[in-house]
C-alpha cells in the first residue's frame, strides 16, 4: 500500500502510485455506500473537524456523510460566524481547534495557500476542501475515480476541460492529476477566463469548443464562478452558453462514446444543456457525487492509517 | 403488521390500519424516550438526511433526535443556504443527494407538492416534514397518539380545530386522519381564514367559538401563520385573541373533560390564554411533542424494513 | 467521590471538595483525549442538547466534541434563528426541548439569570455555558485545572485577572472559585471596567499594571467584551494596550516563572503581545482549550451519573 502523505492539501504532491492506491481503496468504499448497511469503524474513536470558511453544501455533505459511515465523532463548524468574527486570526483559530486533538481537519478558505499554512500548525491530518484558487484534491481524485469506471482506464486518454479556467481551482487539481496518470488535456474557454502560462503545464489550450472537443474521450464542464469574478469580464449567460455552454451539437465533435462531467452545482442552459446532463448515456454527473462520499472515505481511511503509524512511532520513541 | 409505504409523504395515501400500526409502535418509543438509555439500532447502518428548504428548530429537532436515538447517521443540511443560492434546481439538489446514497430523507418544503415530486426522483424513503399548505402528516400522527393516550381512543370523538384553517398543512392533516378513523371534524374560524369547499372533506365549519365547541371532546388550536398571508386579511391579535383565542370562558362550551392542544410555537395571549396552556389537567402541549419524537421513530423504523425488504427483493431478482 | 449537584449552574453553589472531584476526574479525560483512540462509552443511550442563545464557536464546540466522544446522541439548536422569533417564550421553548426527553442541556444565554429560570422547568441536568454577566462556571474550571497543572497546586497562589472585568462571567466565576480554593485574587483594570463593591468578594483592586501583577504566579487576561459595552466609556485599543495590554515589560513585574492566561479569542495586540501570547514557557492559553474539553467531559458524566442515580431512587420509588 503506497500512500506516504501526512495530509492531503493537493494533488501536487501525489506520486502517481498514491493515486492509484487512494482509488483502488475509494472502490471498495463505493461497494460500502451501495450496501445495506453502510457503517464501518475504520475511524472510531477519532475526531473529524469541518472547518469550511466559504459556504459549500456539497462539499460539506459529502465529507460528513463519508466520516459518520466511517464511526468518526463528527463535527462542523460554520466557520463564517465564528471567532474570526471577534477579531480571532486564522492561526488562533487552528491553534484553538488542534488544543481539542482532533485527528482529521476538513478545511475549505478562499485564500489560496490558507489550508497549507494551517496544516503546519496542527497534529490533525489536513484535508484541502478547496483553497481559493489553488487545489481541491478530493474533486480531482473523485473525477478520476468517475473517469476510470466509465473508460475502464486513466490514461491515454484526451480530457477536455471547459469553461472559466481562470477562476477554477477543479481545473488545476484535475489538469495536474490527468498530467500525472499520462492523460493529454484540452483546455476551451474564453481568453478571458483562461490563465497565463498556463500551456506550462502540458496543456493543449482553445477557444473554440468544436476545435478543443476533438476526438475527445471526455468532456469536463465548470461552473462559471461569477462569485469569484472581481470586477473583470463577466460573460453574459446567453452569449456565454451560445459560444460554451455543451449541448448536442457540440458534443458531436467529441468522440461518439464521450462522457460529460460536471462538478456541480450546475446552472442549467448557462454551461450545459439540461437534456445532455440528464442523459444516462453521457452524463456521469450523479456518479461524480457517488464517487465523492467514496473518494472521501478513503482519503480519510488512508491519513488515519499514517496518522496512527505515526503516533505509535512517537511513543515508541518516548 | 400492516404498512405498505414506501415514503411518508400525506396522511392521504393512508389506510386507517397502516395508522393503527404506526401508532402502535409509536407507543413503544414512548416507552424507549421515557427509559433511562434512549438508544436502538433499529437504523444503525443508514444514513438520515434533514432537509429543511424552510427554517423549523422543533421539528427539525424531533426528526434530529428521532434518528440518532435509532442510531441513524443523521445529517442536517440547512437548504436555505444552500447550492440552491448558486442556481441548481430542487431536483437537481435531490439527485446530488440521491447520489451520497441517503436511506432516509426528511423533507420541509415552502411548496405544496414539492416533497411529492422529490420523492419520485430519489431511492431513499421520503418523510414529508411539512410542504406548504399541503400536509405535514408526522404532526397529524403525533396529535392521534397524543388524543388516544388521553382519551382512551382514537374514534367517534368530537374534535374542534380552531383559528387560521386556510393557511394550515397541520389543520389539512389532521382533517384527513381525524376523518379516516371516524371522527368528528368541526372547523371554527373566521370565513376570511377558512379554504373554500371545505365541507367537501365532510367537516363542519363555524365562525363562532361558543357554537364550534359545543361537546367538543379535544380542542385543537393553531397558530396564526401570519408569515403565509400574503397580503390578504390580517386580523389584528388583540381582535383574534376576543374573538378566536381561547380562554376559560370560550373552553367551557367544550365537554367538561376536553383536552387542548395546539401544535407550537404558540403565542401565548392571542391564539391560547397562557393559563389554559399551562393547565396539566386540561392542556395536553407537552404531550404533543413527547408523542412527536415517537412517532417519527415509528414512521422511519416501518420505513426502513419496506426500504430493506425492497432493497432484499431487488437484490434476490438481480 | 463528591459530587451532589444536579445541575452546574455556577460555581457559586459549590462545595471545595467537589470542584476537587471535578478536577481529579477531568485528568483522567486529559488523558483520554490524548490516546489514540478517544471514546468512551459513558453518555451512550443519552441525549445531549446544546442550546446557545449567543453565537460561541468555541464553547459550543468543546461541549459537542466532550459529548461526542462521552457517546452521547449530541444535538446542536441554533436558537438565534429559532421559534423564539416566531413569538415563543423561553420557558415554552425549554418546556418544548424538555418533552423530547433530553438528558443533559448545555445553555448559553445574554440574559444573566436565564439559565438558572430554565433549570428549574426542565428533568434534564442543566450546563451554564455562559448567562450575561452572572457566571461561566466550566470556563473557571478549565482555567483551575490549567492552574493545577502548570503550578502542581491550586492553593495559596496570588492569581491576577486583568482587564474588563466589569462585562465579564468569566472574571466572575473565577473570583469565586479561585476564593473557595484559598488564593489571593488581584483584579486589575481601568474604574470603568471595574465592578462597585467588588472588594466584597475578598480581592484586592487596583487600576495599575505594576502594583497589581507584583508578586502573581498566574496572569489571567481578559477579552475586551466591546459587544457587552452598551452605550458607556469604550477605551481606543491603542490606549488600553498602553496601559493594560499584557507585555514583556509589564510582564516583568510578575513572579519570574508566572504563567499567562486567556479565555480566548484573543485580541492580539489590544489586550496581550502576541509574542507573549505564543511563548510555551509562559503562556498556557493552548492548554486552557485543552482542559475545557476535558473539563466539560467530567462535568457531563458526574452530572449523568447523578440523573441516572436519582432515576433509580423515582423508580425504586414508584
Amino acid at each position: 500500500m503506497t500512500f506516504h502523505q501526512k495530509h492531503l492539501l493537493g494533488i501536487e504532491g501525489l506520486h502517481p502510485e498514491e493515486i492509484r492506491t487512494l482509488l483502488d481503496l475509494s472502490e471498495t468504499y463505493v461497494d460500502l455506500n451501495r450496501a445495506a448497511s453502510k457503517h464501518s469503524d475504520v475511524l472510531a474513536g477519532l475526531t473529524q473537524i469541518n472547518m469550511f470558511f466559504e459556504a459549500s453544501t456539497r462539499t460539506q455533505a459529502s465529507f460528513e456523510i463519508a466520516g459518520m459511515r466511517l464511526g468518526a465523532d463528527v463535527m462542523n463548524m460554520a466557520m463564517q460566524a465564528s471567532s474570526i468574527k471577534k477579531g480571532e486570526t486564522l492561526i488562533d483559530t487552528a491553534l484553538t481547534l488542534n488544543a481539542m486533538h482532533p485527528d482529521l481537519l476538513v478545511v475549505r478558505h478562499p485564500h489560496s495557500g490558507a489550508v497549507n499554512l494551517l496544516a503546519e500548525k496542527v497534529n490533525a491530518a489536513v484535508l484541502n476542501a478547496g483553497d481559493g484558487r489553488h487545489e481541491h484534491p478530493t474533486q480531482a481524485l473523485l473525477d478520476a475515480l468517475t473517469i476510470r469506471y466509465a473508460k475502464g482506464r486513466l490514461h491515454r486518454l484526451s480530457v477536455a476541460i471547459c469553461g472559466d479556467i481562470a477562476h477554477s481551482r477543479v481545473a488545476r487539481s484535475n489538469i495536474l492529476l490527468l498530467g500525472k496518470m499520462e492523460n493529454r488535456v484540452r483546455l476551451i474557454g474564453p481568453p478571458t477566463l483562461m490563465p497565463s502560462k498556463i500551456e506550462e503545464f502540458g496543456v493543449e489550450v482553445f477557444d473554440d469548443m468544436e476545435e478543443g472537443l476533438r476526438d475527445a474521450d471526455v468532456v469536463m464542464m465548470l461552473r462559471l464562478q461569477r462569485e469569484r469574478m472581481d470586477g473583470g469580464f463577466i460573460p453574459s449567460e446567453r452569449e456565454y452558453y451560445h459560444r460554451y455552454g455543451l449541448d448536442a451539437e457540440k458534443l458531436a465533435f467529441a468522440k461518439p462514446d464521450a462522457i460529460v462531467m460536471h462538478p456541480g452545482p450546475m446552472n442549467r442552459g448557462v454551461e450545459i444543456d439540461g437534456t445532455i446532463a440528464d442523459d444516462i448515456n453521457r452524463s456521469v454527473i450523479q456518479d461524480q457525487v457517488e464517487m465523492g462520499v467514496a473518494v472521501r472515505m478513503a482519503a480519510m481511511d488512508l491519513l488515519a492509517r499514517n496518522l496512527r503509524a505515526a503516533r505509535e512511532r512517537e511513543r515508541a520513541d518516548a
